[in-house]
């Protein structure tokens, strides 16, 4: 933590702070304006005089090339604790502007998760160099870390904990901290973990329960149980769901012996519920990942293969209509209502979709309520086709004048909002079933859905009813 | 924190709570049919063993009917620890089945931000007879609480927390917690603040920093700026993003006189987070307000406002449609390909939206790089228009062998593909600057702008082409 420009004991520090929730633009045009003119002091004052965290949001603001180049201009305006907060958009673009040596700096001040983070965005024979840059154990440490598949627990444990045995007083346990050399202990901590002679943890001492309690208490009698352990194997998911459930400011890491090998901490976890929502909004619109800095090719190529995917089961649902060609030819009302059965449709597999991917990824869903959810669902999308059949049907009919329209137009409403709230329900299931993300694609398996029945129903009654 | 089940020695208990994440389903049978057969003594007990993180799990599964069956049979089972963790529809269905005694003693087990919460979830006469059975220090600070606006940091913040003056050792201080009563200490806590005669904080030491210090160091010596002040006046996610961004475990809240008067916790945080998180998933759906134990009722009612304010687009695209009926009827192949060009639009329209809704509300788009942000999506809008109008300019020439509808669907695609950018990045950049949440009806406005545009485009093109 930085110290810089927070010291003043006044109240209007206070209210400055408060009120700067958010990146100080001027300060990203003054980093701008000092890259455009390649005064590589101006960038390297400019950023060293931030919070890391606050130089990183600034780092972020730029464009690739820009950050590219105050990379190569300051180098060590990049030091680890910046290199921590960046997004891995703007983390890769940096690593590649700095030389291994920097790199290799960078990352012996950094925490274990971060600097595999770091080296992960770099090419092969890059990480190499780097490596090699490094003490043997913290190449060690990393080659284990990069070992572990991204998105799991092993990717976000730091190797730094303090644990003590379960016969120790407080005394001995605050003494042993005391004494312990600072490289030998994590930055910060909020708990201790109490370990067998094994080191399998039982339990954990909280800091604020150690402190409170008088000096020859064993520790024994102030630690709780073990709410949650984790293995390095775990998808990173599950990891947040625990530490959300249980409200864990960390969680310890065994090994497949059960042995302790890491910890957890929860602002780690902070940063997965943030990436994992933001997947999450991105898979529901077809977007296949999204970074501020992307240039326009990555941003086409990360949108276009889901709309050539959609442009498929477009085609899909107007070859329904195309089937329909000779009653559409009689009767050009059916192609001016039948988008509005489709959309409608659309929309509401969308909703009963949005809240069946939330439910799913927060636990909510499970074998003791998915049925009820199901008929809910099934029962929603009723009652939704019943009011918008009798709203759409006398609209159509005043429109075109003519009853048998309104009817069937009603009939299609109905049947395929029913076919929504099933769609919208049983397809993220149906995905989450086979192992699947239920955000990814579901929004396309929704949608063709009551596109093709809605145009196959509306145009379908129609050519029964009125030809 | 509970320690039942969870002490003992040995690797087996760590992989059933490593592998345990997630509900029993046995258990919530188990209470499922204890209501059923309204047996009290097995719901309570059934509860009872469980972490109340647990048991608030098992009671979100039930239905609301079942829920407050559960709480009029075992009253006791919903102590203040598991009502804390409870969501805010279970905890509207148990509250309902309670009496003011019984709310009244779960109450002066939460800490206040929780207290809030459950408080708020009474009706007024109700309330009342809760107030008026608790202590008279308690209800003011409820009362208190209850005055800040929902979604603001007043209502997340709880008012125990420990101080120090700067002058004090970390001896002083350490002899001081110990040497508190109790129930004057927050349950947990990570830091300590440091605060002028004035009760201004400065500054905070990290319990780790005060364990690890020599006893004679002054707190000056080992205290850290702070990175953020927050005032009860904030919106909770302009809270949440301070968090995130600096790492924090907990923050000082101070009132308008920079006096502190609360600290609000990273686990508080968390819960902020997921809760933003479905809001916005569920606002760009168009669903108001979602429970899992909702009703069939309480679900249309979410749902069916946004359906009707869809159907009345829906309408006004399809009066774009009806207004070229002539070309129409004597071309139906136009019917059939204009659904394709208004689909495309609204995917395309919808990807961009949902890059735009995640970077606002992680302030990555500022005044600093706003212009190149929505330069970006107009120059994929035009390039993924090409390249669809590249694909789709064939399909339709070998479709319906016709050069011209090749021409003009082409054509049509590229315009709406171009609008669909502009709208994607327009309307929630144009929602937020009018202090609207850009998740709410922006799909409302993107998907109207490429419907109309599509098909208007489309059979305006092949009317002037074709006719």
């Amino acid at each position: 933590m930085s110290e810089k420009k927070h010291l003043r004991d006044d109240v209007i520090a206070t209210d400055e702070m408060a009120h700067g929730v958010g990146v100080d633009t001027h300060v990203v045009d003054d980093v701008r304006l000092a890259v455009a003119q390649r005064n590589a002091g101006a960038v390297e004052k400019t950023l060293d005089d931030l919070d890391p965290a606050d130089a990183a949001d600034v780092v972020e603001q730029l464009s690739a090339h820009e950050t590219q180049a105050a990379a190569r201009l300051a180098p060590d305006a990049f030091g680890g604790d910046v290199l921590a907060e960046l997004s891995d958009d703007a983390l890769e673009d940096v690593v590649e502007s700095l030389n291994p040596r920097q790199i290799a700096d960078a990352i012996n001040d950094m925490e274990m998760d971060d600097a595999v983070q770091l080296v992960e965005e770099l090419d092969k024979d890059f990480r190499a160099q780097v490596l090699q840059q490094l003490a043997p154990d913290i190449r060690n440490l990393l080659e284990a870390g990069l070992k572990f598949e991204e998105d799991s627990a092993g990717r976000l444990m730091q190797r730094d904990f303090v644990t003590a045995p379960q016969f120790w007083t407080t005394r001995q346990l605050i003494d042993h901290v005391r004494l312990s050399p600072n490289d030998s202990l994590p930055d910060v901590f909020y708990e201790v973990y109490i370990v067998t002679p094994a080191f399998h943890p039982v339990g954990s001492v909280a800091l604020s329960a150690l402190l409170r309690a008088d000096r020859d208490t064993p520790l024994a009698d102030i630690m709780t149980g073990l709410r949650a352990v984790v293995t390095p194997q775990m998808d990173q998911e599950d990891v947040a769901y625990l530490f959300e459930k249980y409200d864990l400011p960390s969680a310890p890491v065994v090994d497949h012996e059960g042995r302790l090998t890491g910890m957890i901490m929860i602002d780690d976890i902070v940063e997965v519920l943030q990436e994992e929502h933001t997947e999450d909004i991105l898979a529901l619109a077809g977007v296949n990942d999204a970074g501020l800095a992307d240039t326009v090719l990555e941003t086409v190529r990360s949108r276009a293969p889901w709309l050539l995917i959609n442009l498929v089961t477009a085609i899909l649902a107007s070859a329904v209509i195309a089937s329909f060609s000779p009653v559409i030819s009689k009767i050009v009302a059916l192609a001016v209502l039948a988008p509005i059965v489709a959309s409608m449709g659309g929309n509401a597999g969308t909703q009963g979709l949005a809240v069946a991917v939330r439910a799913i990824a927060s636990r909510d869903i499970t074998s003791a309520n998915v049925r009820r959810i199901i008929l809910r669902e099934i029962m929603t999308g009723l009652i939704n086709g019943l009011i918008f059949a009798v709203i759409i049907g006398p609209i159509a009919w005043l429109w075109f004048d003519s009853v048998l329209i309104s009817v069937v137009i009603g009939a299609a409403m109905l049947i395929n909002l029913l076919i929504a709230g099933l769609a919208g329900i049983l397809v993220p299931l149906g995905l989450k079933r086979f192992g699947a993300d239920p955000a990814v694609a579901s929004s396309v398996f929704v949608t063709t859905a009551t596109d093709v029945v809605g145009f196959f129903v509306f145009l379908g009654l129609a050519t029964l009813v009125l030809l």
